[in-house]
Formats: C-alpha cells, structure tokens, sequence
C-alpha cells in the first residue's frame, strides 16, 4: 500500500502506528512448535505488515488526547485490527468476494487454503477479545468490559457483518442512498465509530466530548466509504493492491453510481470538513485527526 | 437428539436449560425487518432447537450452586453456546469436515448456503461477547471482563479453533496417546472447562473450589472424548443425529484406534468416577454434575 503523504506529520503518525501494530502483532503470536504452527503463520501472514492501521490509528490518537497509555491503547488497536482483518479473510473467500489479491499479496485461503482462512479468521476474531481483557490494558475491570461491549456490538450481526450481508443482498436488491447509506453504516462505519470510542473509553472521556468523537467517526466514515467506491470506480488497482471494478460488473448500488462521481467527490469532501468541525473543540493535539479526515477522501489506495 | 434420561433428575435439569436456552436465543435474536434477515433467519435455525447444551448447563448448575441469578447465568450459558454452535458450522463447511447433517437436520451451509454459514458463524462469535457485557450479567464489571477472558481464551488458536486444527492434521500426522489428549484437551476440553470457569466466575467461587471444578471438567472433557470416539466407532447414526465412522475412513488416531474399544470404555468410567471424586467437598447441590459425569460416558448420541 503506497502511503502518499509519507514525509507529513498523518504520514508520520500512521507509519509510526504501522510499526507498533506490526510489532505488537508479531510478540503476541509466537509460533507453536506443533500443529497449529500453519495456523499461527497464517494469522501472522495476514496480521503483519499490511493495511493503513486506519482503526488503531484513531483508538491509540483518541486514547492518548485524553492521557491514556499508549502500551494499552496499541493493545486495544491491535485488537479492534484483528476484527478488521478476520473480517476480509472470510470476506475474500470463494463462497464470498472470491478475491485472490489482498494489500498487494495473495488472500489467505490461496495463500495458505480455505480451511486455515476460515480458522485464521476464526482465531483473530477471538484474540481481538483476549487482547481486550488481557493485562496490557491495565487494571481497571470496567474499562476491559466496555471495550469487549462495544468491539463486540460493533462487529455482529447490528455493526459490521450486518453490513457485509446487506452489501450482498446489494447485487441483488435495488438500493437507495438511503439504503447504501444506512448498509455502509454498518459495513465500515460502526467499526470505525468503534475505534473512537474505544479510544475515548480508555481516555475516560466525559460523555459531551464522546459525542463530539463519534459525530467525526460517523462522518469520516461515510467520507471513507465514499472514497472507496470512487477508487473501485476509477483508481489504480496497482495504488490500490487488489482488484477494482467489482461493483459495477456485480451490478451494485453505490454512492457514485447513484450520485455520480462528481457529486460524490463534492460530498466526500463535505463530509471530511463538517468531521474536522466536531474537533472544534480541541486544540493541536487533534490536528493528526483533522488530517486524517482530509486524507481519507484524498487517498489512493 | 433422543436424550435417554427424560425422566430422571438429570433429564429433568437438561430438558429446563434447553427450554430456557431455545427461550433466550429467541428473544435474542428477532428478525430484522431489512435484508439481514436470513442472517438472523440463519442464526436462529442453528442455535434453537437442538444440541444437549451441556456447556450451558455448567454454567447455569454452578452458578446456582454458589448463588448467582440464575437469569445471568442463562445468558452467559447462551454465549459459550454461541460459540461452540458457530464452531460446529464452521466445522462443518464443504472447506473443513463437509458435513451435511448435524442434530438430525441440514447443516447450515446446506439449508441456507456457504457465504451464510461463514457470516451466520461470524455473528454467532460476536454475540457471545455482546451477552457477556449486556445488562442480564449485572452491573458488576469485574465479572463482565472476567468472562469474556475466559471465553476468549478457551476458544481461539490457544483453545478450541487450536484444537480443530490439530484435528485437521490427524488425518495427516501420526498422534500417539499424549498427542490425542492434548488435541482433545484444546478441541473439546477448553470450552467445558471454560463453561465450569464461567458458572464460577458468576457464583464468586473462591480459588480452591474452583480448582477442584476445574479438575471435575478436565475429567469429564477427557471422558467425554472418549465416548465421542466409541459413538463414532460404535453408534448409530440416527441416534446421534449426523454421520458416524468419519475418524476410521480419514485414519485418524482417537483414544478408540490407539486404546481399542474395550481399554477406552474403562478409560472413559474411570474419570468419570474420579470426576465425580472432585466434587467430595459437595452435598446435594452437585448432584446433578455427578449425573451428568455418568451421563456423558453412557450416552448414545
């Protein structure tokens, strides 16, 4: 994945999230010296070294705003990133997107095959709630248990697998914006509305400026997925590291070809500023986060 | 699943958490008015109606050994059943063991389809951990965090996903005695032991009696095992509801092929017996897990 803003300050903090999440990722899953070596590979082939770290990016930056330590708060996004992660594994199986290319590699299950995808997902899924209730988080029992509730409501059936099902119903069914919006809603957004709360709940953040947060979720979210059907629809699949143009050859309903992509565009980038204006309240230490909302619009891959 | 002690003590207390098991995934789980409704349709068709919920019902026995509502206890005994029901779907896809039958009706991938089965398994995970910090637990965070750690721990790469791996490898490896039991401790011993962990961790159980809970379940998985070995070997399919004789035809070691059929009835009554022994410290209030010690190595399916 090529970062176009490498040598900035959001460059700088993704790329340094990059490494911490990598890091952290390869201490937490030693290979066993038995069976589940393979498994274990797989999880770290599909944990390390690839993705924007998006998700952990917004818990660690929330998190530490409000003073919380960053060791938790890389626990925490690395295991709001293990949901992310098992998530496309079992989307790109064949029974599913039938994708064979995932951050410029092979998918898991061509990689490995399709039982270990299926299993790799499986066990990532239960180590983002290991990691949540595991002690790097720190002491505090309430705060282990709001973030296992809220990863939890965030990526079933009412959050993010909620949305991968309505976005298969999408082939077949005819959406509207309303539709689209409320599906990506759930397919993207409630993941990344997650990540902000869960990096306000390790800040103890008073519920007034938790609202402020989660507005600048929602809106970043739906920029975000905006942005992405304007990549599948013209961008680069080499930028990008998988394959492009599925929604239109499945017959999808999506933003640009419900709005066109001028007026996507125009409203992404609507979108971005009215999120940077819910940081209003906050001074330089959420400039990162102002940045990112303008990146996530402007990115190529 | 023809249960053969209706009318006993034991019988009696399976056949009431089933019913409170079937009453709370339905309430659980109302179907959405919008295009996740097979998803939710998908869930309900595996979780209500069928299996001998013998996780749940260590949870909700110990729990109301030691005191605990027996409401929160249904509601954690609902999450360990969540995810040993989405490991049985996973399990069962054409990619894993390609099961077309499980508690005598279509296995989930065949009465829906593949993508279904992936996703309706996913949300099932999920959901464990969404019971688990719900309001039915009670306000106590402690306890809440508590519990999806033990979950958590039990299921992944280091418990049963762990175990269904090293499965995989059976057919291909050549396991001796130590090897089986170790595979089996983390494929099926895991996830009782967590259930006996959750009902103390619910009741407030202090550390000595629940080690000696911990060992009465480290027994009865093991024992459980081996009878799950002398059905596969022995049994009738009708009575145990999904194809037999799989373990022989792929070459896999199990206690039967490496102990004989004989050896591994003994093995198996024996801890049972000495499952029973742990539980010495009890009166009357444990009578139904000494049953249920006896049931699990005499059962017919």
């Amino acid at each position: 994945m090529a970062l176009v803003l490498a040598d900035d300050m959001l460059g700088r903090a993704l790329q340094r999230v990059q490494r911490e999440v990598d890091a952290a990722f390869d201490a937490i899953l030693p290979v066993p010296d038995d069976p589940r070596a393979r498994l274990v590979e797989a999880m770290r082939y599909a944990t390390i070294g690839g993705g924007k770290r998006v998700r952990p990016f917004l818990v660690i930056t929330v998190a530490e705003m409000y003073g919380a330590s960053r060791s938790a708060a890389i626990q925490a996004g690395c295991a709001i990133e293990a949901i992310h992660v098992y998530s496309l594994i079992h989307d790109d199986l064949p029974c599913m997107d039938d994708d064979a290319m995932r951050h410029g590699k092979p998918t898991l299950h061509i990689a490995f095959d399709e039982a270990i995808a299926v299993l790799a997902g499986d066990c990532l899924h239960d180590l983002a709630f290991e990691l949540l209730t595991g002690p790097e988080i720190g002491p505090d029992p309430f705060i282990r248990a709001e973030l296992c509730g809220a990863l939890a409501r965030a990526s079933g059936h009412n959050g993010m697998a909620g949305g991968q099902v309505m976005d298969m119903a999408a082939a077949q069914q005819t959406f509207d914006l309303q539709g689209v919006t409320r599906l990506q809603q759930l397919k993207t957004g409630a993941l990344l509305m997650a990540a902000v709360e869960m990096g306000a709940i390790l800040g103890r953040v008073p519920e007034e400026a938790r609202a402020h947060l989660r507005a600048y979720a929602r809106d970043i979210g739906v920029a975000f997925q905006i942005a992405d059907d304007l990549l599948d629809h013209e961008g680069d699949e080499a930028k990008a590291g998988k394959a492009l143009r599925k929604d239109a050859e499945q017959g999808k309903a999506t933003f640009v070809s419900l709005m066109g992509a001028e007026k996507a565009r125009e409203q992404a980038r609507f979108l971005s500023e009215q999120a940077v204006g819910h940081l209003a309240g906050h001074g330089k230490e959420a400039e990162v986060l102002r940045a990112l909302a303008r990146f996530v619009v402007e990115r190529e891959g």
